[in-house]
């Protein structure tokens, strides 16, 4: 029986484990420093107290228990020998004979890693909780300030980055201020919070059209975002952030600007792209090592039209869906295929009820993009016990306009005149 | 016959003149600087370019052609000896009966006069058309411009006061740069400009409720305008604004925070209120000069309640016509009244469709307020032979989304870079 090594418990590694478990040629081995798998588009709604962090996280464990010859490791990958075929983890070590890799990527600072305790990124569960924490207490903080400037300083909120993330944040933080706290407070108008969302390049959501990336703009506009495109952050520290020559104070700024990929890939001695992500063949492998498979964001796919393919679920699951099957067809002696994303185009929501959504065939924005935005994160929760609860949430709070998870969880980072 | 001369042809002084004129008992002389009568509520729309200076200025002459007993001289007021009741002017010298003063103010800057060069106000008509040049000017350079920072300079409108007129410029500006404009660029996108409205108070339109202020917030945010109270504007200069440690880079900075009154007010050797507003006695006279009125912006008028009156039009309108009828009363030997004022509500506009109306029974806002307000305006223009013009501006300006007098008048001030 072929041993394949799997490390990484995404959408790209789950996906590989779901397929090879269904063979009875293979054994599989999963490894994964958590125990289970983060549905990380939804991330940014636990940040944002409309989730909570099970709601979106699955034990990987559970989600593989079915297939007899799957097991799952919770170890930290610390060096993987390519030439040897071996997989070493802080406890033990593993022999391949293919092996599929699918570490995802970290949020990076550009070389200025000391933004992070300003600005934290969102990745991880415990960023989002972290990121919820310093929201939440900064409106409790403002609303027993007397200070004028230094209530304005909490009540300002930047968000470094216009990409998804970085839209789905403010337009949360302009929902949550405009309309679910609006009547919580006593001193303070929540609604007169500052919330400003900075982009480098010249536009946000450059992977959508122009028509669409302006829709977002007004759409983020109207819950009181303003966004400040062509403007690159030149310093952040504990009284806020720096464009070039302009100051903004702010108490939560938070990042989602850029991300980096695991530091294994420059270990592994083998070709990497710009952004450091290993580039792959046409089949998913790294040259070289017809056995090593690299997925997902670690790895730089580039497609048919020369563009790398985006960072993206869909393109994990994909790839670790035809990873596995391309692995089943070596081992029966068949020829193996070349990858070839299925793009069903993107979506993106501005929060309550807009969304934009981008397909070869169709823009559409507004209400129904937002139900189609729905109806797709809830198609791709499958398999998640815990659904019918996300569905229950959301309903919840949109009925409600309520945030049903507004847990300020113990501190690890302190404002910094406390 | 007894000479009353009035000094100044706003809304106090042109209602007292017309009053007065009725009489065959007295002469009057109507002193201005100008030869045009100027409806001030609307001169944010000829800054923005939906109405041109004609519609809104009328020359006094023709507005008070009718009265056989009124002469209107255009000269400037340099002295007024009230003890020997003379009015001096540049050129001629007027001995009155009854004076009545109503020169209105101008806008200040706190002892920051060299602020004046970056940030006009809006008082003028002059004013006016230099902030629409600004404003336009600075569309066409961002157009041109390459370098990716100066063009977001250069797309960056800062209004500071969040009065009725700073709210109604920031509306108006955004509803340009998200309507009217969006289509007419090829290299720049209008609906990225940031406009930012800064208020030194905890919120804006204090004169408002504070769920009308609110109301009025979320419909700026709605045309792109964010909102920042409480912040002081500490320095403003050709790079742009500082709010004490906060530094936002602009090329177009609007003055709607502050007015003084006319330098001639110290002259009087009367008592002064704050801000140096003339104290006035219940009938509008000063204190030991009977015969000397002093209305409108001019004048610090305590009512019943103890607090001083607003500078609104309506409250110069009323008290020019009140003071008119003081004169008659006393001319005819009958006991003279004490002025009350009829506060029949305020309203201001927010862009295209929203407006707020705030009256002692009523607080509403939306669409059908907007139509009070143009209801308002129109009943206000009455005498203005071109109130069926500005109607018809509107109305054109409503259904194309356009603005009509989108012309740059030669310059009287460059960008810094130029």
């Amino acid at each position: 029986m072929k041993h394949v090594v799997i490390v990484g418990g995404g959408f790209a590694g789950l996906n590989a484990a779901k397929v090879l478990g269904k063979s009875e040629k293979v054994k599989v081995t999963l490894i994964d420093k958590r125990n289970y798998h983060l549905f990380q588009p939804l991330l940014y709604q636990v940040a944002m107290a409309a989730l909570s962090p099970a709601d979106i996280a699955a034990p990987i464990r559970s989600l593989l228990s079915e297939y007899k010859y799957v097991s799952v490791i919770q170890d930290e990958v610390k060096n993987i020998d390519l030439n040897n075929k071996i997989v070493i983890t802080q406890e033990l070590q593993f022999n391949y004979d293919y092996l599929i890799m699918a570490l995802g990527t970290q949020h990076a600072y550009f070389g200025n890693e000391k933004w992070e305790e300003f600005a934290p990124g969102l990745k991880t569960i415990e960023q989002a909780t972290e990121i919820r924490r310093r929201v939440l207490v900064a409106f409790e903080k403002a609303e027993i300030e007397n200070d004028p400037e230094k209530k304005k300083e909490y009540l300002t909120f930047v968000i470094v980055g216009g990409g998804p993330t970085g839209v789905e944040l403010a337009g949360a933080i302009g929902e949550m201020t405009r309309f679910t706290l609006s009547r919580d407070f006593k001193n303070i108008d929540p609604k007169l919070a500052r919330i400003i969302l900075i982009e480098a390049a010249p536009r946000i959501l450059t992977m959508y059209s122009e028509k669409l990336s302006s829709k977002a703009v007004r759409d983020l506009e109207s819950l009181g975002v303003q966004v400040w495109t062509s403007s690159k952050v030149t310093n952040v520290n504990e009284k806020g952030v720096e464009i070039g020559e302009e100051i903004i104070r702010s108490k939560t700024v938070l990042w989602a600007a850029g991300v980096k990929p695991s530091k294994l890939n420059a270990s592994l001695g083998v070709e990497l792209g710009p952004m450091g992500r290993v580039l792959v063949q046409k089949d998913l492998t790294i040259k070289v090592y017809p056995n090593a498979y690299v997925l997902g964001d670690q790895a730089l796919f580039i497609n048919k039209y020369e563009k790398p393919l985006p960072a993206l679920a869909p393109v994990a699951l994909q790839q670790g869906k035809f990873a596995a099957k391309n692995i089943l067809l070596e081992i029966e002696g068949k020829p193996k295929g070349e990858f070839e994303y299925n793009d069903k185009g993107q979506a993106a929501t501005i929060g309550r009820s807009k969304a934009i959504v981008e397909t070869s065939k169709f823009k559409f924005s507004g209400f129904f993009a937002w139900l189609t935005w729905i109806a797709i994160h809830i198609y791709y929760l499958t398999g998640f016990r815990n659904r019918v609860f996300v569905i229950f949430s959301w309903a919840w709070s949109h009925l409600t306009f309520g945030r049903g998870a507004r847990l300020i969880v113990p501190k690890k980072w302190q404002f910094y005149d406390e």
